[in-house]
C-alpha cells in the first residue's frame, strides 16, 4: 500500500479543495427552489467519476432528482462492493445561527464547516478518493467497486426505492454495500455501526375556522386547532416516555443483555453528552440508559410546529390552522405501515368537533441490525484499524438510512456502515462540520478496505 | 336635528374618502418596522381635529406611540363625554389570504375592506364626523366632547395606562366615556355592550439543546422542547373545557339566571354561527351555551406556535427551542396578576429536566360589566334608535378593551360601548371589513347621542 499511501499524502490539499467545491453547491433536495443546485451536484459527481475513467451514467427518474452510477472494471472471483452515498443535503435554516454561510465552506479548528460537510458529501467522497488513489497509484482496483450516489436521501430516496424495485437490482448486484453516513463513537474512537433505527415521519394538519378569528370575540365558542394540536401531540407520549399509539411496542426487538452490557462498557459519559448539547438534564423512556434510548429504543419527536401569529409582539387570534411535523424512530421488527394505521385511528379518536384533520405519512422505513459475527465486519475492522491506527468499536446508531433496509432485502447483500463523522458534527443543524483529519483517515481506511475485501476469498 | 341630518347626507362621500385616507396608513403598532406609519396616522388625526377648530394636542410618551387629544368648548351644567378610540391596527398577516392588499381600501358589497376598517378606524371616526356635523351645521355642540385617540390599543395601551396614572385624569375628567370598538349583535340588530372580557396574554419560550439536533442521532435521549410545549399547553385545559390553572375560577362572577335567559332570548343561531366561520361543530366549556362561552366565561386559547422546521418537505430535527403565544380571556372579578402567578407555578411544575422555561406576561386586564339600570345606557339606546331606526339589544362581548377598566376606575366615569361593527368583520384576521351603511348610521347615532346626553340633566 505504500504507493497508495504516497498518493494520498501528496493529494491531501486537492481532496480538500474538491470537497469544498462540492460543498459550495446548495443541493437541498427538500426545497423545489433548489432543484437546479441539486442537478449541479449530480453533474459534479459525474465529472469526478469520468475523470477516473469509470463507466459512469446519470440515472434519471421523472419528477425525482438524478442518481449517479459508476463502476470500476469487474474482477472475477472477488467480491463486488457497492458504495452508496448521497450528494443532497438538508435545508440550512435557521440561517441566522450559522457562524459562516452554510454553502461557503470555512476551515475552523481542523474542521470544514458547511451544510453537507459530514452528511454526506465529505464522508461519501472518501470512497471516491480511495478509488482514485488505487487507479492513479496502482492502475486498477483489487475488487470491483460500484458507486450509487443519490440526490434524495434527505427526502426519502424515492427514485432509488423505485429503481431497486424495478431494474436496478441487476446493475447494483454486489456482495457488500459500503456506506459512510454515520459517526465514530467519539473523537479517536472509530466505530462500525451494526444497527440503525427506522423512521416513520408524519405531517399533521388541523383546520378549524376558515380563517384566523379574533380570540376575544370568538374564543371559548370555537374549537381552537392550536390547542387541539397540543392535545393530540401530548397524547402521543406518556409521562414515562412511552409512546401511546396502540400496538407501538408489539414488534419491538428487545435489547439483549449482551448488547446492554456492551453499550455500558463503552464508558459513555452522560455528563459530557449533556455538556456537548448544552442541557442540564435529560429525560426519555424510563428503564433505559441514554445510549439505549438513542440507539435501540423507539421514540416520538416533534420536528416542527406552526400555528397562528409567530411574529413580534402579541396578536389575539384564534388560529384557523395548526400543523406539526413529527416522527417516530423505529427499532428492528417494528413495521412503519402498521404504526401509521394505528396512529391515524389514535389521532382521529382525539379529533374534536369543529376540527378537520389531515395526517400524511412521508418517509417510512424499518430499522436494521446485522449479526456481530458477520465476516465483512471483521474485514472492515482491519481496514479501519489500518486507516485510523485504532481498532473500531461496534455500535448502533439512532439515525435512519432508509435505503439500507432495501439494499439488504433486494440485493441480498450485507451492509457495512463505516462512519467517519462525529456525533457533534451538527448534522441537520446549523454549523455542520467534518474533521479534515478524519476525512483523510476515512480515505485511507477505504483504500485499505478494497484490499481487505479482495483477501476475503482467500481466507 | 334636520340641519345635522342634511349635513350628514351631503357629506357621505367625503366621510368615506377620509376613512379610506386613514386606512391607507399601515399603522401596525406591534411591529417596530411600522413606527413611522403609526406616527403618520397620529398626524392625520391631529389635522382632522384642527380643521374643526378643536383644541388639539399630541401627547408624547418616550418609547411609546403618541396619543391624540382634542376637545370642544366646555358647556357648563351639561355632562362631559370622552370619546376614546384608537388609530393603530393589528398586523395584517397572513398576507396571502387577503383578496385585496390590507392597506389599499377596497369597496366590496357595501363594505370597505382594509386592515383597521372596523377595528377601530372606521368606528372611531363616526364620532369625529358627528362632531364635525354639529360644528358645521349648528355652530357648536350641546355638551363638551373630548377625544382621546391612542396608537397602542393593539399592544396594551402602555402610554395611556401610564398617562391615566399620572396627570391624565384631570384632562380626561368626564361623566361618560363613549367607545365604538365592538359589534352589533347581528346585521340590523344594533347593540349596546354592557360587559367585556379581560385578558391575560403570555409568551412561553422553552429552550432545550443549544441548537437543533438530528432527531435520529439524539432522539429519545434528549428532552424535546416541542414535545414539552405540547404537554404544557395541553395541561392548561382539561377534556371538559375547564382551565386547570389552580384558582383560575375562584373569583369568576357567575352568570345570573336573568342574564342567561336574556342571552337565550337573543335567538342566536348556532348553525348560522358555524356556517359563518366555516366549521361543522363547536366545543367549549361544558354546561354553557356558545354565547355564554364567548361572552361571559373565561377561556384559554393558543394564539401562536413556533418550533423546529416549518418549511416544505420534511426535516428530521429535534428542535432547540419551542414557543407559544397564548391568552386567557377573563370575566369580571378574575384578577390577571393572580392568574399569572398561579400559571407560572403550574408550568414550572411541568417543566422537565433539560428544558429552560421563560414565561412572559404582556397585556393583562380585568373584565368589565356595568349595571343594566345605568341611565347613560338609556340615553345611548335612544340615540341608537334614532340613528339605526331600531332599538338596540343589550349584549356582552368576548373581546377585551383593557383601557375600559382603567377609565372606569380612574375617571369614575361610566362607559358606553356602542358598537357599529359586525361579528363577521374579520377583526384581527384577513379581509377585515366595515359596512359603509353602518358607518353612516354610526355617525347619525353619535350626533344624536350628544343631544341625548345634553337632555339628561333635564330629566
Amino acid at each position: 500500500m505504500s504507493k497508495i499511501d504516497a498518493y494520498l499524502n501528496d493529494h491531501r490539499q486537492q481532496f480538500e479543495n474538491e470537497l469544498s467545491d462540492l460543498l459550495r453547491i446548495a443541493s437541498i433536495s427538500a426545497d423545489p427552489a433548489h432543484a437546479e443546485e441539486v442537478r449541479r451536484a449530480a453533474d459534479w459527481m459525474v465529472e469526478q467519476f469520468k475523470k477516473l475513467g469509470l463507466a459512469t451514467e446519470m440515472i434519471e427518474t421523472a419528477g425525482c432528482h438524478p442518481m449517479v452510477y459508476a463502476e470500476t472494471p469487474a474482477v472475477p472471483g472477488k467480491p463486488i462492493a457497492l458504495v452508496y452515498g448521497h450528494y443532497d443535503v438538508q435545508p440550512a435554516d435557521p440561517l441566522d445561527e450559522w457562524i459562516s454561510p452554510p454553502f461557503e465552506p470555512t476551515l475552523r479548528e481542523g474542521n470544514i464547516v458547511a451544510r453537507g460537510a459530514t452528511d454526506d458529501k465529505g464522508q461519501m467522497l472518501t470512497h471516491l478518493k480511495s478509488v482514485e488513489a488505487w487507479i492513479e497509484a496502482i492502475g486498477s482496483l483489487p475488487i470491483q467497486v460500484k458507486f450509487l450516489i443519490e440526490g434524495e436521501e434527505e427526502v426519502g430516496s424515492r427514485a432509488l426505492g423505485r429503481y431497486l424495485k424495478d431494474d436496478g437490482a441487476k446493475k447494483l448486484a454486489c456482495d457488500v454495500v459500503v456506506i459512510s453516513d454515520t459517526s465514530q463513537f467519539a473523537p479517536g474512537r472509530p466505530a462500525i455501526t451494526y444497527g440503525l433505527r427506522g423512521i416513520a415521519y408524519f405531517q399533521l394538519r388541523l383546520t378549524g375556522p376558515m380563517q384566523d378569528l379574533h380570540s376575544g370575540t370568538f374564543g371559548g365558542g370555537v374549537t381552537n386547532p392550536a390547542n387541539t394540536l397540543a392535545k393530540m401531540l401530548s397524547a402521543l407520549v406518556d409521562d414515562h416516555g412511552r409512546v401511546q399509539v396502540p400496538g407501538f411496542y408489539d414488534d419491538v426487538a428487545p435489547l439483549s443483555e449482551k448488547e446492554r452490557k456492551a453499550f455500558a462498557d463503552l464508558s459513555f459519559s452522560e455528563e459530557e453528552f449533556m455538556n456537548q448539547i448544552g442541557v442540564s438534564g435529560v429525560t426519555g423512556e424510563e428503564g433505559y440508559t441514554t445510549l439505549e434510548r438513542r440507539w435501540a429504543r423507539p421514540t416520538c419527536d416533534v420536528n416542527g410546529l406552526t400555528s397562528g401569529y409567530q411574529g413580534e409582539g402579541e396578536k389575539t387570534v384564534l388560529p384557523g390552522r395548526a400543523s406539526a411535523k413529527f416522527s417516530f424512530r423505529l427499532v428492528p421488527n417494528q413495521r412503519p405501515e402498521r404504526i401509521a394505521e394505528s396512529l391515524e385511528l389514535f389521532l382521529r379518536d382525539r379529533c374534536p368537533a369543529g376540527i378537520e384533520m389531515e395526517l400524511t405519512s412521508s418517509t417510512a422505513s424499518a430499522g436494521f441490525v446485522i449479526s456481530l459475527e458477520n465476516p465483512f465486519l471483521a474485514a472492515a475492522a482491519r481496514a479501519i484499524e489500518s486507516g485510523f491506527g485504532k481498532k473500531p468499536v461496534f455500535i448502533r446508531e439512532g439515525g435512519s438510512i432508509p435505503i439500507v433496509v432495501d439494499f439488504h432485502r433486494v440485493l441480498k447483500a450485507d451492509v457495512l456502515l463505516l462512519g467517519w463523522g462525529l456525533s457533534d458534527d451538527n448534522t441537520h443543524g446549523p454549523n455542520e462540520k467534518f474533521c479534515l483529519a478524519d476525512f483523510h483517515r476515512g480515505i485511507r481506511s477505504s483504500a485499505a478496505l478494497w484490499a481487505e475485501l479482495a483477501k476475503m476469498d482467500e481466507e
